[in-house]
């Protein structure tokens, strides 16, 4: 993947640089040291790799305004990094550019039950939000996988879902209001604890922005009271053709389960041998969990399993206890990392038709085949959020260019069947160079024209999101017009 | 309310543009006689009337296009028109405004029952989508009281909600994607059949941008499988605070009705003559009702009446069959109508956080005495959407002037409680003036800055939304620019 070449001239500006951070922040939370810059070289797309300048860990709004002010009058590039959990490279830096990691921002400001919402400082991890309001029975809805580690910065940044997205909706749907720092300084407030938005919802356009309009430091979430309870049905198929179309049935029936999950053989293998959750030797499996009342988890399940039944399953087993229940989730929550016991692998994430199921996995396998590459599948099959696991070797010459190259080809996929490059995960720079598959010239002009709204300079988060040539000229001429 | 000063030279170059006009349109496409432009001289906000200079009704996103394209060629403004019922002036033309509206644009271009989505032309009427799927057992979510005339194209505009979307969400979390007309003739799609946005999500930032940004001619929108049952249960109480304190305890103890709809006595006396309801004669009403099968809502409703009986009602009564249902909802349904049998009306829409109910309603009736004017109260109080009807003489002089002033101050209180000035009915002209009251003035720059982009002179929907002195200083700055 081509990075832009780094700006001499702010390379040899770096101690200067470096000091007038080290004014307007306290000692520890500035870090040049190339030992200790490394720490920041790569997000969790680690194929790609570049040290910052320097990486600075303010801890309030008004130092992150601090920061911006000053990289701006410099011109020097920031990247806004959350956990570093990216898996499409949203926080990669450049060698010319700041990092500014929000790790140390971990503060809950306000529990408000009666309005259901919790406000905090946006580097506080996902699961602890959860964390800072469950003994009062409620819980934060969206749940990516990497939630014991992922900052809630990060999930706007890319507006994350997560496995029980289905019903509770991803990010945008649960973001009540932010605090954003645009790359001038200027502090805004957008959204708020009320329904809806007067004017223009730049919160909205906010939400999945991939740190290119600005710094979010503070964030207004809407938590939901705990179900009463939940169970999840396993159920085993012949064909992942069978279970795609499985689960176009369920949606099409109206039934609104919580999580509709997929793995195919080579993850159920994986899984199985890694958290021992009894899934069975099929081709492929899907979880279904649903909430409520027991009377109404017993009436929802027996929709279900009766659509299921309908597919020849080769296993239907409803969880008989919440220890059952553990284990089936516990097996796709490892997914990932069990797979990556086993091989690297590139995970990629698309979006498309429910209905485009079972073709789109036919079709995935057949490019595989091509590429003479290995594909898994684990992903949210409900909302049709695919996320295919290519498998490679890292230290073989030319499989990482292979890799991407059949992982563009998915991508392209998707789109053809009316579907989208990313569904949670963010275009970052993995996807940057597909976006003009995804949308037209004119269309593309809109978003980037945008951008200039809020960083003219185009110095937030450089080289991602937008075709790399076109970004780059873009921040040309704009440098040129000052 | 003031408007902008016409443009003289437009005015005198009437007859060029009209003709232009007809060039690209077919002739009874085009509306040039002031005895038929004045059918558009206003929207549902009838206080405020000005017949447009033309109106044209395209009938395709082609016409559209060339319609846009001609009058940013010519500098003519232009106002987008679903079908003008519009509570906040959204559609109020300007004297040298050409009208576009959408009425002839009523087209289902795709029903896909698989992935529960709808594709149409924007001039059709809200409820006619679900007249559109529900043979087939779907429905459209989105339900504005206004349902029956409403185009969705108006829907988008002002990210319209309505009594069900407590449980559905409001347009924005049922619209997939768009085809839009920029003021330049380009066409753009945003969005899709699919999850989510690569890059900016822009068709988060045209939802509710009321005909800023450009125009939207077809749309794809999520359908949904009809629930299985319903019912509602009636519920009266001996203030409007202990009814609000009502609602905040269901909310908080996350039951999820689809509708948790507030009336007051003046409204619930209007109604009850108007459709003998058998609403019972108290201070404050709450119709909440839920969905599901039969043991679901008997569960469900079970917990909402434990809530109520705290609350000491004068009146519980679940509706038993579905004819009382019926009429316990042509009541609130009606009750605009109603109310205007009485009285002239202006009708605010504000949200709220729903733990500042009790207040809010008590600071309105408050300062409605203040102001000598009653305050009658009809709104979806489960997502804190207040919809307060100021009551005036529109013969009487100076009533209407101190209406406007009674409407500024209340929504200043929904400001003030952390509230938003807009839930529904969009700012158009009715709140533009406050828009300062909600935002700082670099959040309203961001705004401008964002329609910059998309209308760099400034002529679609002029006057609206953004305050007057704001916006006309903007579009003086553009024109002199170019």
């Amino acid at each position: 993947m081509q990075m832009p070449d780094p700006d001499a001239a702010i390379l040899s500006r770096k101690d200067a640089i470096v000091e007038r951070l080290q004014e307007i922040l306290p000692p520890q939370a500035v870090i040049s040291d190339p030992a200790e810059t490394r720490a920041y070289e790569c997000d969790a797309l680690t194929a790609y790799k570049c040290a910052p300048l320097a990486a600075v860990l303010p801890a309030t709004t008004e130092e992150v305004a601090a920061v911006l002010k000053l990289c701006h009058a410099e011109g020097v590039p920031v990247v806004p990094r959350g956990a570093g959990t990216s898996l499409a490279g949203g926080s990669l830096p450049t060698a010319d550019s700041i990092i500014l990691g929000v790790s140390r921002m971990t503060e809950v400001l306000e529990t408000d039950y009666d309005n259901r919402l919790i406000r905090l400082q946006t580097g506080r991890t996902n699961l602890s939000v959860t964390g800072a309001v469950e003994e009062d029975g409620f819980f934060y809805a969206p749940d990516p996988s990497s939630q014991l580690a992922c900052a809630i910065s990060g999930n706007i940044a890319m507006n994350s879902g997560g496995a029980h997205c289905l019903k509770y909706g991803v990010t945008t749907n649960n973001l009540l209001g932010v605090t954003m720092v645009l790359m001038d300084g200027t502090v805004v407030e957008l959204g708020g604890a009320h329904l809806d938005a007067g004017g223009l919802d730049l919160l909205g356009l906010v939400c999945g922005s991939e740190g290119q309009l600005g710094v979010v430091t503070e964030a207004t979430l809407r938590i939901l009271p705990k179900p009463e309870g939940a169970r999840p049905v396993l159920m085993g198929f012949a064909s992942s053709e069978v279970a795609g179309a499985c689960v176009s049935d369920i949606i099409k029936a109206g039934v609104l389960p919580v999580a509709i999950e997929f793995m195919d053989r080579p993850c159920i293998r994986a899984c199985e041998s890694f958290a021992k959750a009894g899934y069975p030797d099929c081709e492929a499996l899907l979880i279904v969990e649903v909430e409520g009342s027991d009377a109404e988890i017993d009436h929802q399940l027996g929709l279900i399993k009766d659509i299921a039944r309908s597919h020849d399953p080769v296993e239907l087993r409803e969880a008989q206890d919440a220890d059952e229940a553990g284990r089936i989730w516990l097996g796709r929550k490892s997914a990932f990392g069990a797979m990556g016991q086993i091989n690297d692998y590139m995970c990629l994430d698309g979006t498309i038709p429910v209905s485009e199921l079972p073709y789109v996995l036919r079709r995935t396998a057949e490019l595989a085949q091509q590429y003479g590459l290995e594909v898994a599948n684990v992903f949210h099959a409900g909302d049709g959020n695919m996320h295919p696991l290519i498998l490679f070797d890292a230290n073989k010459e030319g499989d990482l260019e292979k890799c991407e190259a059949l992982g563009a080809d998915i991508l392209r996929l998707c789109v053809e069947v009316g579907g989208c490059l990313t569904g949670e995960h963010g275009v970052g720079i993995e996807k940057r160079d597909l976006m003009g598959d995804q949308y037209a010239a004119a269309d593309l002009e809109c978003q980037m024209a945008v951008k200039d709204v809020f960083d003219p300079a185009w110095l937030l988060n450089p080289a991602k999101v937008f075709p790399l040539a076109v970004s780059e000229a873009r921040r040309g001429q704009r440098l040129a017009a000052e």
